[in-house]
């Protein structure tokens, strides 16, 4: 009988499990949230993430329930720990993925360096967060954000108003965050896969490109890194995945300052877009260790395969026509790249695949995976 | 709407195209012979591939079909290309994958380099070839033989009288092939990846190491090889993939022999055993190279991703419980194995799974393989 592990979620994260699950050998069973999602291949069902009856049933049958995406409530997680469910990452770890408010407070705790921040209930407490730091911040809704939404720059507390208001009509309540403005010169990402037992394997640190809030580009790995800021890099990700108890893949966003520090910027708690380059890249791609990882199956080699790899998001996908209508142009122009696509409808600003190249050059290895990806634009 | 790929046999050569067809965008479509078969996840029809109809109804909505294996009868391929579908390989390349005395008075044809052969009709003329080769050759039946079934080594024309026996009864009538007992000092493999339109794309020349008739080991690209013989085998393949018109993947069997010739032994027109360690250490694996050329969409880089690759092929499993019960002994050993299985129950002799390793060091690769498959034996 094949192990056998549901993924909450039904996008392409849990699509990009499918690849991984069917070589190795396990059983991956979605809960989708609709018919002809990205992953709907191993969808068994269809039903709300939100509703707890929906997702014991799911789990009913599985070894292990893991996520597409964090957003599932904390008492349908509950709920699934008291019902006897492996859950991994479990509802411990997850809320501080899901409350920023609540993980820069633990990470305050556990000594990790950290932008400046503060929680904030109203204009007031905002407008001395700004005066104290220079006049602009970052201001985060503490639930909900992904790919920059629910996170603005303001220079005046008048500036996150509506949002203030929104939280007055919270019956959750609560209060924004806001951090300082920092000075970076660029973000890195640390990944981190762990085991329910506690073994770790981290990754190579990796520099992310952002485009309007969201991931443009990955290398592997980060360029011009010092052996002093890898380590770094990677002591923060584990005392973050070991601190927060993460089981599965954790990425933790960084910010490299002009005065080379590292700070924490983000987290996830799943598979991450700064990590699709190790599918092609390294030894164990994500997708594989995070199945391994929620299985407590022993950790696979992260080493990279190539010396460099570089991953550019196809971003909106062609204005006219499916994506596999580029198929012929790009293949034909670059053979060395691989071309992953999540059988989504394009949209503006929509991720609809992505594009790695492999070599031991990194700037051709640049130049392909760029003008490899450009095929679907436009 | 996905490029739509159907294809004819759900075992775990169907299997294995569910991954790049996911990560790439293709829709693939799998007709099993049964339920529950390896490439299940993909199966949207079960049903019989020597009926047309069943065939001809499962082929409607695909832009191509293609194969799991080469047992679909002429009648059934000729019936699809009446109905104007595309099939790759199609039935003019088949035939020679179908019947071994075909192939081998194509080969001639073509000059290739082969053992000496001949067409036998009955007992005399078995022993008058078999006293012209130091009284030893090899008899195969034409046709339905696969992994050294249909296949023996003789040394006298009664040893073959059974063969001769059921051919008499056999409608199709017909004759043996035998062949001279190669003195070979080791077996390769040549792929080579051809589009409908010509354009080819040929892997490094590989080493395979037979058990019992049985594929048990592989080595890319194979080891001593000089740049002449490399060059030799990709002519041979080449070749052929042009000469008979075959579309998708192709594998050419090879002797070498102990004064350094080749000689042509088998053919396979779909992906084959020797080209499994592609998808973990090849630029563009042979299952997504084949999904490429028969959508003859351009053909990816075969350049191999790190010097060495090994594969070993888990023949039988274990002789209790299922693979799944040894993924934690054979991973945590061995971090740096990719382990395959295909969903298929453990027996005796039966390809159940394989698993690669590859790096910069021979002998270490080897080694890692072979003892990351010994965990699921015995």
């Amino acid at each position: 009988m094949a192990l056998r592990v549901g993924v909450v979620g039904g996008g392409q994260l849990a699509r990009m499990m499918i690849a991984p699950a069917v070589e190795l050998g396990v059983e991956l069973r979605v809960l989708a949230e609709e018919p002809g999602m990205a992953a709907a291949l191993a969808a068994t069902a269809v039903g709300d993430y939100r509703d707890a009856d929906t997702v014991l049933a799911f789990a009913r049958d599985v070894d292990v329930v893991t996520f597409d995406h964090e957003h599932v409530p904390q008492d349908v997680l509950r709920a699934l720990v008291d019902a006897g469910v492996a859950v991994h990452p479990g509802p411990d770890a997850l809320r501080f993925a899901q409350d920023k408010l609540l993980m820069r407070a633990r990470l305050d705790e556990l000594g990790m360096p950290q932008p400046d921040w503060a929680a904030v209930a109203d204009a007031t407490g905002l407008q001395a967060f700004l005066d104290a730091h220079g006049g602009r911040a970052v201001v985060k809704t503490p639930r909900g954000g992904y790919d920059g939404k629910g996170v603005r720059v303001v220079s005046s507390a008048a500036e996150a108003e509506d949002w203030f208001t929104a939280l007055a009509e919270d019956a959750r309540g609560g209060e924004l965050l806001v951090e300082e403005l920092v000075d970076f010169t660029r973000e890195l990402a640390q990944q981190v896969a762990r085991r329910p037992s506690g073994d770790l394997r981290s990754y190579p640190v990796v520099e992310t490109v952002q485009r309007d809030g969201v991931c443009a580009e990955v290398i592997a790995p980060a360029p011009h890194a010092a052996d002093r800021l890898v380590e770094v890099a990677r002591g923060i990700g584990e005392a973050i995945a070991t601190g927060l108890g993460v089981t599965g893949m954790l990425a933790v966003e960084l910010f490299e300052t002009s005065d080379h520090r590292l700070l924490v910027n983000e987290l996830a708690m799943r598979p991450h877009n700064s990590g699709h380059w190790s599918q092609d890249g390294a030894v164990t791609g994500q997708f594989e260790q995070h199945l391994r990882a929620v299985l407590d199956l022993p950790l696979g080699d992260t080493r990279p395969r190539e010396p460099w790899s570089v991953m550019v998001n196809i971003l909106g996908g062609p204005a006219q026509g499916g994506l596999e209508e580029r198929f012929a142009a790009a293949l034909d122009a670059h053979p060395a790249a691989k071309v992953h696509t999540y059988g989504k409808s394009p949209r503006p600003g929509r991720k609809v695949g992505h594009v790695t190249v492999a070599g031991a050059h990194l700037d051709d290895v640049v130049y392909e995976s760029r003008a490899a990806a450009a095929h679907f634009l436009e």
